[in-house]
């Protein structure tokens, strides 16, 4: 598997790739290596930089292997060039605890999926803390997704051929305010508290993995408390790629988180919240974990 | 009235300051003026940077002056570097004119403001025009919205102190396939078609308008169909900036478009959609008329 990373050390920040044995093969000590230094540009690069980048992580020159331990990961697109792209109630099981937390039924399955944004600079790496936002929300909760990352643009993607358009996958935390959520009507607000969407840890070519049917999880303190499989979306990542992109046109480097499975904190019974000092770890079977801390600011 | 227009000719696209005798003063052409060659640039830069392209418009050097027709407007900021932040029902009569359509009281006014997106690349400028999307939505229409610029980085911003952070005022046209607004549930999906947000013509800096007190009008191939004033916002600017920037920074260069006032045309008795050859112009006092065609692709 091929982890495609995006990390820092004294040096400044780039990518790479985690190799198995822990060390990072850093693709700037390769010469003539493609990628230009960082994740959009490599995405942009195309498919034969990818396949390039492959095969060198697969036989990486000895000189340009880090140890492990010195350099730091960060989010494998630390900074969005827009919004991140969000799906709601997207888990059958998911819109049922919800829709018995507000005493609805779940006839009310959505038809379309349900698109909301987290505004770019919410996007934190695979090392840094969640703050709790005391005094501003009063339920932190936590939303393990598979995210997608756009690789070719497109306007009209048929659902047949949108997976073409993918580069890679990567774990999402659509860390939400539940109250502000609903507060403030629509979701923008609950769902773009700054530090709000850890990313991470590396971003899988979207040829290794079966998206679509693999094992997706979290856990609090060790406690699992999402436990699914990215097969029982109401939308999968085919359709939503074809709903997003119906007279909007995806760009490469696009992030689109696409929806959590049941288990999230406000539909426990009674209902939990984060707190300083939780420690909230994502899983999706063929990616990794993506693993963040939480504390006071 | 200083006018901080982003514009294109042979040369290139850069800033300027649109005279009234039509000209434009060309800040690329002064030497040492402020700015760095776009806007994001000269919002960076700072006050006294503001402050020094306000004096250079007030009397502009003869030789760094175009004459009218020889250059292009583009929308005052091409990109946003992230989402355009929008406000729904933020006006009471466009509120109760959207509950008399879907048949319930306007008992749900919101009581905070309700914020969802728009993508940075549906930016259009007052030389452009909106697409129809046919066959992608049946309902395209209009809303003209005070649009605030951001100046100042901030979070929890208090709302005395907001009008401090915005750096000018423009113009936004919150185009919208009302259809896919109630498709999808939650908005962004209805509010991002491709070109759907027109802005311009120009930015006004911030202490020239009281734009908390201002008349804002629509026209649509010349009949009025919006006419209303800013101070009739429930969520004026002030508070919309405050609440925005609850646990959530706002950036220099983020757009803020706050709301469209009553006469939308889904709410015409009979409602009115956008159709191929209407000329949408929008206006607001002390700011000017931002002007799109709408046309089949």
């Amino acid at each position: 598997m091929t982890k495609l990373a995006t990390f820092s050390d004294a040096r400044g920040t780039r990518i790479g790739c985690v190799q198995e044995d822990g060390r990072m093969l850093d693709l700037s000590a390769v010469p003539g290596a493609p990628g230009g230094g960082d994740m959009l540009s490599l995405i942009a690069a195309g498919p034969a930089a990818l396949a390039a980048v492959t095969a060198l992580a697969a036989a990486p020159p000895p000189a340009a292997l880090l140890p492990a331990g010195s350099w730091t990961l960060l989010a494998p697109i630390p900074r969005p060039r827009r919004n991140v792209f969000c799906v709601g109630r997207n888990y059958m099981d998911h819109v049922a605890e919800g829709d018995r937390t507000r005493g609805i039924t779940n006839s009310e399955l959505p038809k379309f999926p349900q698109f909301f944004t987290k505004a770019p600079d919410c996007v934190i790496g695979p090392e840094d803390w969640i703050p709790t936002h005391a005094g501003i929300t009063q339920w932190l909760d936590y939303e393990v997704e598979l995210a997608a990352i756009i690789g070719t643009e497109g306007t009209n993607i048929p659902k047949e051929r949108a997976l073409d358009h993918v580069f890679g996958w990567t774990i999402g935390n659509d860390v939400t305010g539940r109250d502000l959520q609903r507060r403030y009507g629509q979701w923008f607000k609950g769902k773009s508290l700054d530090r709000s969407c850890p990313l991470g840890p590396w971003i899988v070519p979207a040829a290794e993995l079966d998206a679509l049917n693999t094992g997706i999880r979290l856990w609090v303190n060790g406690e699992k408390r999402q436990d699914s499989n990215t097969a029982k979306m109401i939308f999968d990542v085919k359709e939503i790629i074809h709903q997003l992109s119906i007279g909007f046109t995806l760009k490469p480097g696009d992030v689109i988180i696409t929806g959590t499975p049941e288990g999230v904190g406000y539909a426990m019974q009674p209902p939990k919240t984060l707190q300083p000092g939780d420690v909230v770890e994502c899983e999706i079977d063929g990616i990794g974990r993506l693993r963040n801390a939480v504390k006071a600011e």
